[in-house]
C-alpha cells in the first residue's frame, strides 16, 4: 500500500518524507483495518519526523495519529463495526497511509453533517482538549489561558472553555489571529510578542486558575507567577523547551500544581474513554455550530513535504490535511 | 494571658522564645475561645521562629498550629459547642499560649480514651497526611515514598498508607528510626545517608506511584526519575530548599504531576471539612491502635527554647508538646 515513508534518517527536513511503498496492516483481536480517506497533521508529527518523538512500543512507525475512513477488515473479536461503515480514529501512529489498523474502542463514527476529509482533523485536538480540561478540573467562572489559541489546540481549547462557562485568556502573534481568537469567543486576546505576561496579570487580578500550556521550559516561570490559588499548569507540549528552574516555594505558596501529560501512549483502555468523551460531549457542539470547524488547507498525501514545511513556518493557522 | 512571644526579632534561635504577657483574645462572630490545656510542637514553628514561615493575613502572630483544651467562651452564632467541652482544634496560629480564639469548624472533639495532653499533638499531622493522600489519589495497591518516616509526618503516613492498602518505602537516618518504621508496617526501609535513590528503584520495579515529599527542591530531580507512569509527587516541605531544575519532559513522559500544598492559609471552609473527614477517617484508627500515638515528650511552656532546640538538632523522633 502507499504510504509516507522517510527512507534517509539522517534527513529530518520537511523534504525527507516521501510517498512508498510498504505492507498492508493486519488487523489483530480487537482492531479493524481502516481504508483511509484522510489523515489529520499535527505539530507531533513534525517532531516525529524530526525524530524527537519515537512510537510508542508496538505502534507503527509511519507517522500519523488520526484519520478518517471506512471499515475495511474486522479483527477477531471486534462486534461493533461492519465492512464500509465510515469513522473516525485516534491512532498511536500509522495514519500517513491507504490502510492503518486500530484498536476498535478508539474508531468512532464521525459527527454528521461534516464532511469525511474534515472529520479526519478532529478527534486528535477535541481529545487532547476535552481530556486535558478535565484533568484540570476548569470549573464555570474560572480563567484559563490558552496559548496560540489561533493553532490546532487553541482554536478548538477556546471555544470548548468558554461552552464550559470559564474566561478566557488567549495569545496568538498577528493581528489577524488575534481577531480569529475574538471571534472564536476569547474574551482577552494577547500579542505573544510583547508582554504578554503583564496583560494576562493585568486582565486577571487573582490570577489565572488553568494554564492549557504548549509551550514548557519558556514560561514555566511567568506560568507560575500568573497562577491564582489553587491553579493547575497542565502542558501538553514543550515548543519552549524542557528544563526550566521551578520555585516549590511559590508552588508551595500557591497550593497549585504542574501536570504534563500526552495521549499517545496511553493505554488503548483510557484511549477507548477518552473518544467516547469527546464523541459524547464535543460531536454535538461541532454539529450545531458551537465549536466551528477550524479553517482548512488539503494535500495530496504526495505533497505531504509541502504540509510539514507549512507547519514548520509557523505560519500555518487552522488544520492541515493529508487526502488518500 | 501567658503566652510564647519573641521579642527581640533579630534573635531567631530557639532561646529568642520566651514566655511573656500579651492581651487574651476575644473570640469573633463563628469563633470559640479555647483555654489551652496543650499545644503540639511542629516543624512549621521553628520556620516561623526563623522568620521563614509568616502567619497568613488575619492570623495571630503567636506561634503554634494546634491545641488541645477546653471551650472557655462561646463567640456569637456558635451552636455546636457548650462551655467546659473538651476538644482540640486546627490553627492558623496562636497556639502557644494560655487562650486561642479560632473559628468553630476548626475545632473537634478529641479521640475518646486518648489523654487530652496527647491530643494537642495530632491533629496538624492527620490533617496534613489525610487531606495530601487524598490529593494523591492513594488507591490500594499504589507504592508510596515516604521520606522522614520516624518523623511526625511519617509516623504518621506510615501506618495510614498501610491501612489504606498502599505499599509503602521509607526512609531514615539511624537504624533506631529505621526499626520504627519498620514496626510501624513499612514494607521497604531505607537509609537516606546512603544511596537511597537506588534502594527504591530496586524495591519498585515500575516505579512508584505517590512521593510525600517533604524535602522539596534537593531530592526533586531524583523524584522525578522515580516516578511510575501517572504518578505524584505531592510536597509538602522544603527541608532541601525551594528551587530546582524541573524536566518537564521527563514530566510529560510519565504523565506525571507535581502538588505542593499547605493548610495553614487554606479558607476555613476547607479546614471545616479536612478535620471532619479527620475525626471520620483517623479518630477510629488511633482509638483502636491500627495508627499508633507517636512517642512523646512533653515540656512546660516556659521550656519552649528546650523544646525547639531539640526539634532543631534533627535527633528529635516522635511529637513534641507544650503544656500549659
Amino acid at each position: 500500500m502507499r504510504a509516507v515513508i522517510q527512507p534517509d534518517p539522517s534527513n529530518t527536513a520537511p523534504d525527507s518524507l516521501q510517498v512508498g511503498d510498504i505492507p498492508r496492516p493486519t488487523p489483530g483481536p480487537g482492531e479493524v483495518l481502516i481504508r483511509v480517506t484522510a489523515a489529520g497533521v499535527n505539530r507531533a508529527d513534525t517532531l516525529q519526523r524530526q525524530g524527537n518523538y519515537p512510537p510508542p512500543k508496538g505502534a507503527s512507525e509511519t507517522i500519523g495519529l488520526e484519520v478518517s475512513g471506512h471499515i475495511a477488515t474486522i479483527g477477531p473479536g471486534v462486534r461493533d463495526w461492519k465492512l464500509g461503515q465510515p469513522c473516525v480514529a485516534l491512532l498511536a501512529g500509522g495514519g500517513y497511509a491507504e490502510y492503518v489498523a486500530v484498536p476498535a474502542g478508539q474508531v468512532v463514527s464521525p459527527p454528521e453533517g461534516i464532511d469525511l476529509v474534515s472529520a479526519a482533523g478532529l478527534i486528535e485536538v477535541a481529545a487532547t482538549v476535552v481530556s486535558n480540561l478535565e484533568l484540570a478540573g476548569l470549573q464555570r467562572r474560572d480563567t484559563i489561558l490558552i496559548h496560540g489559541g489561533a493553532g490546532g489546540i487553541g482554536g478548538f481549547a477556546i471555544p470548548y472553555a468558554k461552552h464550559l462557562g470559564a474566561r478566557v485568556i488567549s495569545t496568538a502573534g498577528s493581528e489577524e489571529k488575534r481577531q480569529h481568537c475574538r471571534r472564536l469567543g476569547a474574551d482577552v486576546v494577547l500579542d505573544h510578542h510583547e508582554d504578554w505576561a503583564a496583560g494576562v496579570r493585568d486582565a486577571a487580578e487573582g490570577g489565572v486558575d488553568v494554564i492549557l500550556d504548549i509551550i514548557g521550559a519558556k514560561y514555566l516561570h511567568d506560568h507560575l507567577k500568573l497562577l491564582a490559588t489553587g491553579g493547575r499548569i497542565i502542558t501538553i507540549g514543550l515548543q519552549g523547551g524542557t528544563k526550566a528552574e521551578l520555585n516549590l516555594g511559590l508552588l508551595l505558596a500557591k497550593r497549585a500544581s504542574i501536570h504534563a501529560t500526552g495521549l499517545r501512549a496511553r493505554p488503548v483502555s483510557e484511549k477507548t474513554a477518552i473518544v467516547n468523551r469527546v464523541v459524547e460531549k464535543v460531536w454535538p457542539l461541532l454539529v450545531n455550530g458551537t465549536i466551528p470547524l477550524a479553517q482548512e488547507r488539503r494535500y495530496p498525501l504526495a505533497a505531504v513535504a509541502d504540509a510539514h514545511a507549512h507547519l514548520d513556518s509557523g505560519e500555518a493557522s487552522g488544520k492541515l490535511i493529508l487526502t488518500l
